[in-house]
């Protein structure tokens, strides 16, 4: 029952992780900002009968608006939820699976939002999951479905299959050449996005991008996921050969860099967010690399690097936080985990 | 029998060392550049003799221009014979004492130069062992000496007592505010100056300087000794409250610097002298300001300076290095201390 960043399967290669997410609504509601009140109530109601029903042994129910403002935040931190969802004046609710690895966001943007993640590369696996839930549902209820388009949905791009699949992928060395610039238009020419961290218009932290498909309209799931799997496949070739090259030009500069990267976590009493992901950037490429001559922490690296976001550090501390407090408290978690 | 900068009280306040230096000139014989080889052989023979009755238990001589370079590097390294000694194109000998804090040019600018060094504020000590040796040497052999202006050297500024004595001072916190600056008129106006580790032109390194008076004439002994000593107190007491000052307005950021500053150390794989040197600086002044909760380097910080200085790495890898190689040995000695 372990969360994905938990499995060390997230930190064995640059993929970290395979995401679904699958958009639905419930026919006899009227979608997004039409949605009254009322309506809203009932919709989710039902929603969550029908989840419970197919997952019942498996899912929590959480009233996530009810929670604090640091554990809303732990939430995003963890894309669990979106910050939209958490914006959301009407009624809404989440349903959440014992190892946080399927979450259900009732009334975000559309009246159901299944997520399904894998640690590393098993993209189809998460798919499996995500339907899984996805068919259960549609025991209960009737989705707006459409013989020619598909799921309909609030937006009109995630209409289709309603499907979003995504793999969370660490490029540090693409992203110190010019190998990643380069690499952009041709990746969105056909249909696949690469975003930072915390997505769309967030600047990567760490190295850390998400890569999906833009278009889930006239493709089958299967091509969908084929496609991103085969592009993200070229990308990670492209970061590998950028390795290599890293390596065989400047292996001693990049050795340097990773071992004072490495210091730097052991001994600082401060440190911004920033600093902190490019720092574990640094050492994860370091193990990647074989470069670095060190026992590995006892968390995946992945996992570090959410756990020293503001929202699990004031978790942690039991308490708020403000920016100075979070960065002595960031170098304190980061000194226990690597001195 | 220990070096100085072995000594434990060299790291225990801001004045590393007392230094002191006197320049005699033998009066039968003619003054620098006018000295001729044929007497500068003569003269260095009977200035040897007088040095060895002199001290002979405690003497070692040694021929430096038959060394190695980097041999000869280690020597202006320690601070035992100046560049110029090594450039020395007549005639030339060392003498140095066990434990090298006495030392004996023949032929560098003047025809005898007597150093004493002790590790801490000890000028006075340092004093005294220069004048026990300066008056056994003189039992055989007669100096140049005007009873109105006091010994005659080959520079008129040395002309008088003949004595140099210096400082060797840690002022990482002056160094930072701007409060060095504002000290030097004032210093200079007494006839004191502040230069870097290396002398005079050099740029300081590791926040280390040397004060030293700078005129010798119409002053006694005591009186130069005096005049140092005063200026030397309130440098340190103009350093002491601009750590405190630090201490009090950016307690934090400076704990941080420090401790990071000692990761540094531990964890690089390649350093140059000036970043090592300002990361020691560093970490001296944890100690110092009771800021770094990590237990003593096994050797003086001091000592740590000098010995991953270009030429003490070569004799210690017995070879030569180029800047890259140098850089790796540095980072390497110094992790194996501080790791």
């Amino acid at each position: 029952m372990t969360p994905w960043y938990q499995d060390s399967q997230s930190d064995q290669s640059q993929i970290l992780s395979s995401r679904v997410r699958l958009a639905r609504n419930i026919k006899k509601y009227r979608f997004g900002q039409k949605l009254t009140p009322e309506d809203a109530s009932l919709m989710v109601q039902e929603a969550q009968d029908a989840v419970s029903r197919a997952g019942a042994r498996m899912f929590h129910q959480m009233d996530i608006t009810a929670l604090g403002e640091t554990e809303q935040k732990v939430f995003i931190e963890k894309h669990i939820v979106s910050p939209e969802f958490l914006k959301g004046t009407l009624p809404q609710s989440l349903l959440i699976s014992d190892d946080q690895n399927i979450s259900v966001m009732l009334n975000e943007e559309d009246h159901i939002r299944i997520q399904s993640v894998q640690p590393g590369d098993m993209l189809a696996q998460a798919l499996e999951k995500a339907n899984q839930i996805d068919d259960l549902i549609e025991e209960s209820v009737e989705f707006a479905f459409h013989p020619e388009f598909g799921y309909l949905t609030a937006c009109p791009t995630n209409t289709g299959t309603g499907l979003r699949a995504s793999f969370m992928i660490h490029l540090p060395c693409l992203e110190r050449s010019d190998g990643l610039k380069k690499l952009l238009p041709t990746i969105n020419r056909v249909g696949i996005t690469l975003r930072g961290l915390y997505g769309e218009g967030t600047a990567p932290m760490g190295s850390i991008y998400q890569i999906s498909n833009q278009t889930t309209l006239g493709k089958s799931e299967e091509e969908i996921i084929q496609g991103l799997q085969n592009v993200t496949n070229t990308v990670i070739e492209k970061e590998k050969s950028a390795m290599d090259k890293l390596m065989s030009a400047h292996r001693d500069d990049t050795e340097n860099t990773i071992y004072r990267a490495y210091g730097t976590l052991a001994y600082s009493r401060k440190m911004t967010a920033k600093e902190a992901m490019d720092m574990l950037s640094l050492v994860r490429l370091g193990y990647m690399a074989d470069l670095l001559d060190k026992p590995k922490p006892i968390k995946q690296i992945y996992q570090i690097m959410m756990e020293i976001q503001p929202g699990h550090l004031m978790r942690l501390a039991g308490r708020e936080m403000n920016e100075a407090e979070r960065d002595s408290a960031r170098a304190k978690y980061l000194r226990e985990i690597f001195s």
